[in-house]
């Protein structure tokens, strides 16, 4: 069942709905039934979040690599280095979410007959939202770690080109009956949907957000586009080193440790339709009870949260929240009413699964 | 030999000299010589690097604690919980050199005998610069993490009250040649050494620094003072959840899993000197040659560094750097030229020798 939104400005779909036709679309380019099911609900769990630009609004991307032959239907992910509870995969250039699946699973395994296991996955293609991943460890009382690389957008502090991508740091912690204190965030100050939206709109940005061709802070989101990402920080100013470096570690754990392209070498904005890409990712998992018990630390992180949360406001603001909060508050609304999609974006839907013999049942 | 500065405001003082006098300095405390030598090496490395705000400057307040006994001058850092290669460490209310040396030589132990090790560590006192430890792991071609939590400084977004420390993060990775990738970096937009100074001398902050005790932004370091510490990428903007989310992740792998106080639960500026505190560190290495070899990773590396540092640069900048590169210059300089001390340290400095009976030799 899926509903207009009152300002009829959205379709309201169901998660599972959504999920299915998504499935189905990638199906019929002969993605087997677990690949694509693992794919389409990577995409429909960002849109669940709130982090749309993530979401099934990437399926027609997914659908024309697939298309190309520059994305393998059927790749068979491999560890190809094996040093047991430290591992690489060769995600033989298939979904992202095919090996990053592969390799979260993995490590999860080999942490709960152990405590700990990470991977560097290279070969691989966008993954999704780097939470997805991350989140999976925490069923399994564990702390889950995710980064990927990606497509280099954001300039290094006092340069002025694309250098890195906004390579998401994302880590999820046990805390019990409490959703899981979620941290998924780009190490860019904000992400390059945001300058789009912003030159669609034809709107001004505020300043610290893009850089101009020659590495000056702009408002305007057409030179933003043209320029670069800022730095989480900043650029050019006191802190301003400190998004920068974070993004060149995400590289280093993603790429530099399994052999994926890094930085610019990253396919561009330009290129990324049209050649194969060597996305790089990296997963860790840790068991909380190696350091202590679980029930008791999760008690500890349900006091830290309500703490924090019932921390005093800053005037005019009327609440302190926690990292995951914004994406379960979200959750919890379009899990029970659906998830609200933009005309466009429907229009957009239909054609792609129409285009494969696919119908839309939205 | 130590020798005036052409302005005459600072003395150059060599490594070894300060380390001596240091060391000499808390060995009348009962410091047993390895544990005075580790913690002399620890605050003088600071000085090295150019974070002068975590070097000698601090000696009084070590021997504050010292002196008082709110610190144990003979720990005996022990492993509580032993989980192989994730382990928990007491720190014993040492001085947070002692106990940080402790954890971080386990760590790369036990990733010698295996691939990897991180180890959480409560019951410690404040540990120096987060990178002096990271560094460690270098030598031994890993890959090294720390971290380390702190007097609350910083308010969540949203928020108006200093509920956590600055938090830093640091990662050291080898790169053969080359000095390391060193990324060390609080999780605050400054450190509390930034406002203080704009205090004593008496000039106005920028925005984005501090907020006055409502919360709202201020430029008056004596308000800031009295508010908390903005973190990194702002509060009330797009990106201000980073920075806040990050720190309370460095809680939550130093303080929640050893059984550490964390944030507002962490000493305050009016009772860390004299109360005992009870901070926690958390420290990782991982081999990179579980990944690939070593040689090939630093070739990488290098090549990564290189190309980073060719980066085109913003219009009216000279360079772009990479994390660890003000250090190693700052340290080029200083291990050959000596350390800076402004008169006023070494003033302080002779009369924290004096007060122990060791003269000071500069």
């Amino acid at each position: 069942m899926t509903e207009k939104d009152e300002a009829g400005s959205s379709t309201r779909v169901p998660y599972d709905t959504l999920v299915a036709f998504t499935r189905e679309v990638l199906s019929t380019y002969g993605v087997p039934e677990v690949d694509a099911e693992v794919t389409a609900d990577a995409l429909v769990a960002a849109d669940l979040y709130g982090i749309d630009s993530h979401g099934v609004a990437r399926l027609g991307f997914y659908m024309h690599k697939l298309g190309q032959d520059l994305v393998n239907p059927r790749p068979r992910p491999r560890i190809s280095v094996d040093s047991g509870p430290v591992f690489v995969v060769d995600a033989d250039n298939g979904l992202g979410p095919v090996g990053a699946q592969f390799a979260m699973s993995e490590c999860i395994r080999r942490a709960s007959d152990g405590v700990a296991a990470c991977a560097s996955v290279g070969r691989s293609n966008h993954y999704g939202i780097a939470g997805y991943w991350a989140l999976q460890a925490v069923e399994h009382g564990m702390i889950g770690v995710s980064l990927t690389n990606a497509t280099a957008l954001v300039a290094p502090t006092f340069g002025r080109e694309a250098m890195l991508g906004t390579n998401p740091i994302a880590v999820a912690v046990p805390s019990g009956g409490e959703n899981p204190f979620l941290f998924d965030a780009a190490t860019s100050a904000v992400s390059f949907g945001k300058v789009q939206l912003a030159a669609t709109e034809g709107t001004e940005m505020p300043e610290g957000w893009a850089l101009d061709p020659e590495g000056n802070p702009t408002t305007d989101p057409g030179k933003g586009m043209l320029g670069a990402l800022v730095p989480l920080g900043g650029t050019r100013t006191l802190g301003s080193h400190k998004g920068y470096g974070l993004a060149v570690l995400v590289d280093i754990f993603s790429a530099l440790l399994s052999g994926a392209d890094w930085g610019p070498h990253c396919l561009s904005l330009t290129s990324e339709f049209n050649e194969v890409a060597n996305v790089g990712h990296f997963f860790a998992t840790i068991r909380v009870d190696a350091f202590r018990p679980l029930v008791e630390f999760e008690a500890e992180m349900r006091d830290m949260i309500s703490t924090l949360r019932s921390a005093p406001t800053a005037s005019g603001e009327s609440d302190v929240r926690v990292a995951g909060d914004p994406e379960w508050d979200c959750a919890a609304d379009r899990s029970v009413n659906g998830l609200p999609l933009a005309e466009s974006l429907v229009a957009n839907l239909r054609g792609l699964g129409s285009s494969r013999g696919v119908e839309c049942p939205f």
